[in-house]
């Protein structure tokens, strides 16, 4: 009920990594068993002083903005709020084993569809071995929130950040880039289509692997479990929620390096190429800018290169290069490109 | 997109315990981590095989159904969002040391406002010594939610779950309820009035406390720390947030008791006392249904009464009885009353 008016600045000005670092210098960890604050795939902290570290992320899902319910089946919906808050543990070569689930519901969500979500998240528990200890529901006044928050223990010398790149490593890959993205748009498309004609049935049956990649993605517990099982520790990870570009960017940013990729060594789902010329869409674009993929991207000490070579789903795409050396592509043609920081750009206008 | 029309049941006929109940039988914990899931302030969970355990809790706080921010100021509203979870992990008998906070913007938030709302959060951390360790940041299409989720540590003998009041343990309560809930109607009248008239300025002065209470409660962090240091462990405890009879109900359910609990002993607020008659409320009606209080219901072993009768702002209200007795109240005038069990009510239509 002030009368003042204050200087106003727009949120879209800044970006969601511009609003967290805002904020992020002011909170410095205190407490000697916050091992890790702000600024990683998750948090790390310990309270007894041997045994594994617990690794803590959360993320917040919007209906409108990260999932839309004319498309997204219920139960869909909840196995990805679980999943991809596990990819963060995963990109912390942790291992994840509790979560909590919390839900704001609009009076528009029956009981019906909530058993529905509930029943996604309990195969997203069975599937990756977690266990659901707690959450919130509340009503909202309009739209679902989802808020996931996930648990998993490593041993504090096993836990791979995104600061830890040197110049001269290898940049991996896990999997194929590109087919959640062209999911999206294949939905998208049908439902436009549906809006300006409702008694067209969508045709989403040829695109089942890539819609499947957006409605429905797995996180790579398996690579987690390789790396483990060939005593392989990264020096740097993340993983792939907001496209290539933008996860290397943080990579570059917090290791204070470079890279160098080869397009040629960037996987691409083979689904999403094809697809992709469809849309008239570049592929490697996507797999740069797309986003969703949780796959994840790692870098690796060159003298371990013998240990990822034989493991499955895992491409060396490029290198470590020092900081001047910025972000840069180099194209199938033979062309150099710098690589834009692509953030996440839901505030954008 | 599909066109079948399945069974609707609102979810205002189950409430939010009833949609709880409804998933939680589904999902059993499994991990041998866990040692606590769904079903109490907070989860609890311990990897190392010796040591403190971690208590882990989450809300989800959302605007237009938890704060109004036509009264609510941004800085109180980011401390109230972290003190009414660690709030959750005090009623465990434990330490908070971190917290995520995530937060979801409309475009009607500014950068400022933001700032304000971590302001808040900051001042929370320092005063309760919690660290931000993470969170997530995003838009949404329309208000503000938050979601806390606090991480705190006690050596798994020292925690104090819900379920263990046993007959004959004496029921204590913590400082002085019904506040905040006068509070919120001091704030809803005058927001009418603002409403009405814009040129009425708000009168709030002569209930800065009542106003406070609601606005920016603080955790009795000072009760926990007093109960260690006079080695006392509760049988029981929860925090005080949807009202004393709902606290209540939950303890004697899943504890397998009832209650007894003396009008006279129920430790009203003075200020609750007088404004209540303002407003033709009876003030333990306030007590017993307002809520939003935070402070601490527990039962001790009647040998330990020693312990707490001379530990400051603690209040032996009532007894434990055979479950068959049932949660009931003797009023000032001598009368037994049933508690009824009052819930939570954001779902109720």
């Amino acid at each position: 009920m002030s009368t003042q008016k204050p200087t106003r600045t727009e949120i879209s000005s800044l970006g969601e990594f511009g609003l967290i670092d805002r904020f992020a210098k002011h909170f410095e960890s205190k407490n000697p068993s916050t091992l890790k604050g702000i600024s990683d795939d998750a948090a790390v902290f310990r309270f007894s002083e041997s045994g594994p570290a617990t690794v803590v992320s959360t993320d917040l899902l919007v209906e409108g903005i990260h999932f839309d319910l004319m498309y997204h089946p219920m139960r869909h919906l909840g196995y990805k709020a679980v999943v991809v808050n596990l990819s963060d543990i995963y990109a912390m070569n942790a291992v994840p084993r509790q979560i909590t689930f919390s839900m704001a519901l609009s009076s528009k969500v029956s009981v019906e569809a909530v058993d529905e979500l509930m029943e996604g998240v309990k195969a997203a528990c069975e599937e990756y071995k977690v266990d659901l200890i707690g959450g919130d529901t509340t009503s909202s006044l309009r739209g679902v929130v989802l808020s996931v928050t996930a648990i998993g223990e490593a041993m504090p010398e096993k836990i791979v950040y995104r600061d830890g790149a040197k110049v001269g490593d290898l940049v991996c890959i896990t999997g194929n880039l590109g087919a959640a993205y062209l999911g999206l748009q294949i939905l998208e498309r049908e439902k436009q289509l549906y809006l300006s004609n409702p008694d067209i049935q969508p045709v989403l049956d040829e695109a089942t692997t890539l819609v499947g990649a957006q409605l429905k993605p797995e996180a790579r517990k398996d690579i987690v479990a390789a790396l483990a099982r060939v005593e392989l520790v990264p020096t740097s990870m993340i993983d792939i929620s907001d496209g290539l570009a933008s996860e290397l960017y943080h990579i570059c940013k917090q290791s204070g390096v470079g890279a160098l990729i080869e397009e040629s060594g960037v996987p691409i789902h083979p689904d999403a190429q094809l697809k992709a010329l469809d849309f008239k869409l570049d592929p490697i674009t996507c797999a740069l800018s797309g986003g969703e993929d949780y796959e994840l991207l790692f870098t690796i000490n060159p003298k371990d290169v013998d240990k990822v070579k034989y493991l499955p789903d895992i491409y060396i795409a490029g290198e470590i290069v020092p900081k001047e050396d910025g972000l840069k592509l180099n194209t199938k043609g033979g062309n150099l490109h710098e690589i834009p920081a692509q953030g996440w750009k839901h505030f954008k206008p």
